[in-house]
């Protein structure tokens, strides 16, 4: 982030703001100034005031609005992989819009940006109250998702024919940088139309979003797996529990996942390079550990060692990430073959839980969070601000330019106080 | 069961039971007469009534008993793989012998038959109340656990070293096996030991019991991973969720988990053989839903379509379980094929929960058959029944000699209630 | 049950089942003949022998029919309390007329009997596969409920004027009793109605009914109140965790959660009286227990120890059910004023889950059997068969005429292997 | 906070720090300087930087201690009601202690403070990896607990006694003032002892707290409750569910869960008085809601509405907190009085969660932040810090002096995101 300008953290709008909200009749409304924002760098002292005070715009209600509700359509979209919450923030998206600003029409786009394609896609769903009356109980997305972008033009050519004023994009960064195209071919058409990202990132990947919804969800489902492959290691004599967990670009739910069963002996993410080979190698390392204490706990996120697997590109999928080598699967024939060569009997059981930890219906705390953030990507969407995501720093929901937040990946901090207690709580060497 | 002899229900028993129950002074305790049988065929009609009726021993306390509780000593094994209410087992076995029959010397046997084996295993484990005392609530068991049988000859003389009268084996058919041996070698060397069976299964194939414990508690966390796999079909673009659940030789879990979840559109088990090609085979009625659908939900048993998959025979797992081909990834595969030759795009799913469905702590109804398994298994011992495991049948408790149980796999018959509910929730087609 | 006759153990028919079955084109469809019958007596021996060998007609498809599906117009009702499994019925008695009769017109009546009454209640729906699409993974009943009686001629003046032929009613012995009035008055009438019930009873008091859906959800969650008393208790100095649970009638509830939960001192159910006070009462044990302990788990039946509890008459509710005085804050005083009395301070920490145990999903073995139930009794109402409902025996699904399943309540056995084992796991005192 | 003065936040120590940290051994420590700390006011702009820029020391290792690890004895207590999480606390101040920091002698206090006073409690535990290993997976707490205060003088007479060096104080704000007083009285005596605090405030009333272990725990079971009322009340006509939950002073769990939830259509907090009787009250708004919806869901903190309720003083617990009137079932009789005099019939079912939603295993979630605030506490205290607990602000661990932390009460802001959230969920009215 030492590469930011202060421009780049400014938000775009479509102009000034001069209708009152209708929130104004609402009790506890919490509106919020478009001058109040929170300071990327929290912390004092002599190695941080140094640095510039970069600030993102507080997200809230704003007393004076853009769009004149009674006369605005919206839509909301979801992309890409599911994430426990994805129903929440189409219902709140739906509610927010509907009860308290009392917008008439709201549209859900079905399966993703191809939704938005006629060519493509199916129709539009207008929304109702009987629609969205139980979604918040059930995993997945009703409206449906996919992978891969569309045509900008085509997109911006459906919202103008169904007189959508406002869209909701609701994942990835694949998604964003989708959302960040349709703003500015609307732009160039000279339309007034409002793209607000909602990200969805179980992986925590995106930066500028401490944690979004189904995070935690994913956290809970992927300990019960540990917890399993902690029981089956213990149960039988050297015994080893393997476990791939889900996580690309970033070791996050490897490592929530590890530090809350506190029972994983062993974590391995893309961020920490490690060799597979040699004393201070892992499976050196675990070998130790079985014969110190028979039984072991290794857990890996999907893009951890990378760097190890030889072999050709695998290619990329639609949504353009790159295939990932199977890292468990590796992972599993080298210990096997390394116990071998040691002559040391060991039972290993490898446990991949892939899909089954973001299909599950989000837990409270990603509820209330894909709940706030629909909230607030309405409140930002009918005061005109356009090309941003809401964002989440120092537990503050923010406006972020979708340009800046899709820059780069975000990457667990190995300083931070989540890798620092799992390397303690692991006893973990380095490689 | 057809071929079944009379004789082949009678339980074997050390000799006469002159020692009056220390359960006499207890409050309710449900004595019963050794005399007192439970009826194979509980049905009347034209065609039963044919049929000789079978009967097995009631499973319960004894008035008079074998064994003087004062000068025993009992041991309990574990082996082969996890199911959910082993340490309930434990615990009960425990618990029934220590406080209601004050058998004053209770161990444990570490990590299956190899701790029956000195040169193998660890040592055995005096057992008590504190090392008992928050078991029921954890998942695995706290002896450990291993497969593959030892020498009979070698466990008899441990026994013998150790004072062990009375012997109870945990497991599956394989273990059971292991038990019989071992009680004829006792009885070879004209000892009087009981050796008595606790059935482990999982998979629900033993003969004589309609369900051990583990099986409904699987049964939840598989109707979990259905529940995530038919999200992802659901939210996907013509998306097929594909899940492998247990069961080598019988589709008990893939059939309850399909009926429990409502959702499966195809139930593929080993009693059930299907072909993949032509009109009537399983590819074109997938083809099928899913034009219709856009969606389909697909569960097979690890044991279903074996002669589907060409190729060398695999060998034998140490408990002498014949390896099996991954019928999971063959139909990924299979079915990836097909879609591409059909030029259709599917988003196929595959979720493999393996060793995640038997780790669990156990859910009440399999806490309390396993209570009750232990305490039967301890009043059959304590009487000096031996060779005999507990099996259970028509909701009672019975006594079933260990040969006639393991002479046969069960499995699912296809005229049962629960398979034709499968078959008419599903909707699927005959192969 | 001894003084049963056989007669009343037949089941009521409409007439001569002369239209095939349609199931015939379907796979695995284990007809089952009207010949059939299931023994209430499966024991064999010299104490059983002696009985009449009673039996009960099997439940399932019959081959031969008495409505045709293609005419026919079915509705059923849910009435009484909440209990897991009601929308797993609900749904499974859809698909079955649905889907496998091909019946053209199911309607759902709204909150019980009352929505059989235009003067009362809400317009039937009629139910489409929408209707029923994501129900059986919610809680509740999505037809809604009522307790309380209505008039038999205006229920079937109803089903006359909406052409409603078959009729399942869902509810407890009050709902039964009710079903048994409505399709005597559609005799009466000279009309061909044919009404068939689905035992609901979470507490599992309903004869002839081993356990119906609902009872091992109810255990779950009742389990899980017990682990948090126990927790309470042991957490604290002389800490006593008292939890009351469903059971007005009998004590199955508790006495199954106490076994499952293993953490029980007390139980205290409806069939076995207790007094509080002297040497041998309930105060004394639990200072004994105390005193020796620290700590102490009591579970209470609603309906327990009500001859304890001086004062009037409560009346009864709209079922028709005594209300009952409350056990869990009665026993609650006894208990602090007695340790006061003995100068011995305790923590008590009280639990009433009450409704809460019941308003859950069902869990996999409850949503078996609400589905097997369900389908078992559109097998007997399509065959022209009345006035009875879906019962359970020895595992099996079977036939009972409503007048002899309801003339009783059925109440838990105190030689049975369940309470025995309640008793050994909790070395509870006789009083 | 606005009477906040600098010298608030400084935290006491007990003098320099020139023992190099045993954690330098270690990888990816993070260490943190002294000087390191973070801003109160993390927002920018014209409102906010009038205020001084309060700020606090952030937790965290440093390189150089106080103690010598090696000399150095510690003690762990948990004091007042239970919260999911404190197991965890247990195990990682040990674990730190222990393995970290290699601390040879880590004591458990037995049943709260009062286990450090000799005549009142059990004797300390030596503990161990084996008294730990399964902790962090029960509820509870290991060491047990119990309410109110012993004197400083005899627990500092204990620490002397066993020359216990390092005292962590797990509790609420009583808990924490009991802290003080230790660390008070140890400083009168010339004595270099640290005592630090680790906050448990499921209520999640400790000012500096953000959150802390327990509340999103609570709020998973909380949810679950009001799931069960919701489905209670839509199951029957007018059906009124109506929860009462914990908060003595704030609202923060009847307003997450019923966040979470999104059913709730009325919350009731401490800090939003409310009144029954008027137009514009209470239970007016209750029957416009049955009338126009059939049912309603009503959430009530146990401290709410305290005002309403008539009634002598009912005096304070062992804790010093005040007894309060029972909310919940005052408010039954109220709405049931008022729909009986309004001659509307309902159906109201009253559920109180209390001690369950506390006595579960933690989450993912409070897992990691009671790993994380534990080894935040070792390291405070190992470098020499005392009369702080370790707070948490703007997601960041930092250090509180306990003074200023227990110096009122935090409640729920009703400006906040988490209450306006709420309000606009439920569309309830402003009283």
């Amino acid at each position: 982030m030492h590469d930011l300008r202060p421009q780049d953290l400014d938000i775009a709008s479509l102009g000034p703001c001069t209708i009152p909200s209708p929130l104004i009749r609402l009790q506890d409304v919490g509106f919020v100034e478009d001058s109040t924002r929170i300071r990327l760098e929290h912390r004092t002292g002599p190695q941080f005031d140094k640095y510039e005070p970069f600030s993102l715009e507080e997200a809230g209600p704003r007393r004076t609005i853009y769009f004149d509700p009674r006369k605005t359509c919206a839509a909301v979209v979801t992309c890409g992989g599911l994430s426990p919450g994805l129903n929440n923030v189409i219902r709140s998206v739906y509610s927010e819009l509907s009860y308290n600003y009392e917008v008439p029409r709201v549209l859900g786009v079905r399966d993703g940006y191809m939704g938005l394609n006629p060519q493509a896609g199916q129709p539009l769903v207008e929304m109702t109250p009987a629609y969205v009356d139980h979604i918040h109980d059930l995993g997945g997305t009703v409206l449906g998702s996919s992978r891969g972008p569309q045509e900008p033009a085509t997109i911006v050519d459906t919202m103008q024919r169904e007189g959508i004023d406002v869209l909701f994009c609701v994942g990835g960064d694949g998604t964003q940088r989708g959302a960040l195209g349709i703003a500015q071919e609307a732009r160039r058409r000279g339309l007034k139309k409002a793209v607000v990202g909602i990200p969805k990132t179980i992986d925590n990947d995106i930066q500028f979003v401490q944690t979004s919804f189904g995070y935690y969800t994913a956290l809970e489902k992927a300990q019960e797996v540990l917890r399993g492959a902690h029981v089956e290691a213990r149960c039988a004599p050297n015994g080893i529990g393997l476990v791939k967990l889900m996580g690309r670009h970033s070791g996050y739910i490897a490592a929530g996942a590890a530090l809350a069963s506190q029972d994983a002996n062993f974590v391995l993410i893309p961020e920490v390079p490690f060799k597979l080979d040699g004393e201070d190698g892992f499976l050196a390392a675990l070998e130790r550990r079985i014969l110190h204490k028979n039984h072991a706990l290794v857990v890996v996120a999907e893009g951890a060692g990378q760097d190890l697997m030889a072999g050709e590109c695998l290619g990329t999928d639609a949504s353009g990430n790159a295939k990932l080598q199977d890292v468990g699967l590796f992972l599993r024939e080298k210990i096997l073959a390394y116990f071998r060569s040691r002559s040391i009997e060991v039972n290993l059981k490898y446990l991949d839980p892939s899909y089954f930890i973001r299909s599950v219906p989000a837990n409270p705390s990603d509820r209330i969070l894909s709940d706030q953030m629909a909230r607030m990507a309405v409140h930002a969407a009918m005061s005109g601000k356009t090309d941003l995501l809401i964002g989440y720093m120092h537990n503050e929901l923010v406006h972020v330019p979708i340009a800046t937040a899709v820059a780069q990946k975000k990457q667990l901090d190995t300083a931070s106080d989540l890798w620092t207690a799992v390397m303690r709580s692991t006893g973990q060497p380095m490689w």
